[in-house]
């Protein structure tokens, strides 16, 4: 199983976000449903075998995570606004008890510690200046950690490090939570192949 | 520069075509858009020394060639639905004459064949099967030529063998578009570093 977790620092938990400014009053949305298609997303399918975590820190009801899990998705396309709609469904309860709203979609209450208990158990923490993917051993089973367009703020930085986490780079530029993801996928296509 | 081009089989023709539903009836017009922010944006700025070529080919008035000039351009961000707007705006006026209608943002009539040899002068086809990137001796100066969610058709394929184009994949799995051109940078970003 491939895992990704992203964390939007100021997305909306409002179960009515608007789907048409998906890149601005829904507190940058679109990064995390961008990441989730390169997450799930091949040219003819879905990856059945990864998933991805989304956690919703912006109002009015933060903590939110939403995990999409590939092998149970049924009928998730490219178009970002429509995917947004499978997240505005899963805000409308809100339990710290997990549960499904369509299949693959999964919602509840979580912090970011909380949510990495859920993914692990090992975590690859990626950024500018970590071990060159390419060259780092990566422990299967990882969760790629990846931040929106904010830096994970200290208390995470520490959740990750408590846990172990291997910081690894995916190349000598920074690049958007999207086209990271894209990478991870292709060095682990890669070595799978 | 590094230079791409995606085609966009059905991508929409009409100056007004719906920004709210742009992978379906603006013709997955998302399909290029997403594909110009693979080829434009790095997380905190452009590529300036990239430039992407998109081939607009849906109804109601192809061949439309739309060109975003990443040294050119001012206040390209990464909502695709913005982005929209920027194509929406070239396709106003028609004429086989390049016309820049905003900072780094280029409109004009064109075919296939005749929006290759704007962007040339040597072209790599992304494609399954192809010799792998990462052994790949690149051009300098490369034009990588991408389809959207279709094959290319027979003349387009004729028109990139003609030009001596060299056949390249990116991996062992066939990815979306953007995801291709994230790693096709990527390769490029190491080999410059």
């Amino acid at each position: 199983m491939r895992r990704f977790f992203a964390v939007g620092h100021r997305a909306s938990t409002d179960p009515g976000f608007p789907l048409d400014d998906l890149a601005g009053s829904a507190g940058r949305m679109d990064i995390l449903l961008n990441a989730a298609n390169a997450a799930l997303l091949l040219a003819h399918g879905i990856r059945r075998d990864s998933e991805i975590g989304l956690l919703l820190l912006g109002p009015p009801a933060p903590p939110r995570f939403v995990r999409l899990v590939g092998f149970r998705l049924k009928s998730y396309q490219p178009d970002i606004r429509s995917n947004a709609s499978l997240i505005r469904q899963t805000l409308v309860d809100a339990s710290r008890v997990e549960h499904e709203f369509s299949p693959g979609v999964y919602g509840s209450i979580a912090t970011f510690p909380e949510a990495l208990d859920r993914l692990g158990p090992t975590f690859v923490a990626l950024r500018e200046g970590g071990k060159d993917i390419r060259q780092a051993a990566l422990p299967s089973d990882a969760t790629f950690v990846l931040s929106d367009n904010q830096e994970l703020a200290a208390d995470e930085e520490g959740g990750l490090r408590d846990r172990g986490a291997l910081a690894v780079g995916v190349g000598p530029v920074a690049l958007h939570t999207d086209h990271a993801i894209a990478i991870v996928h292709n060095e682990l296509d890669r070595r799978g192949a």
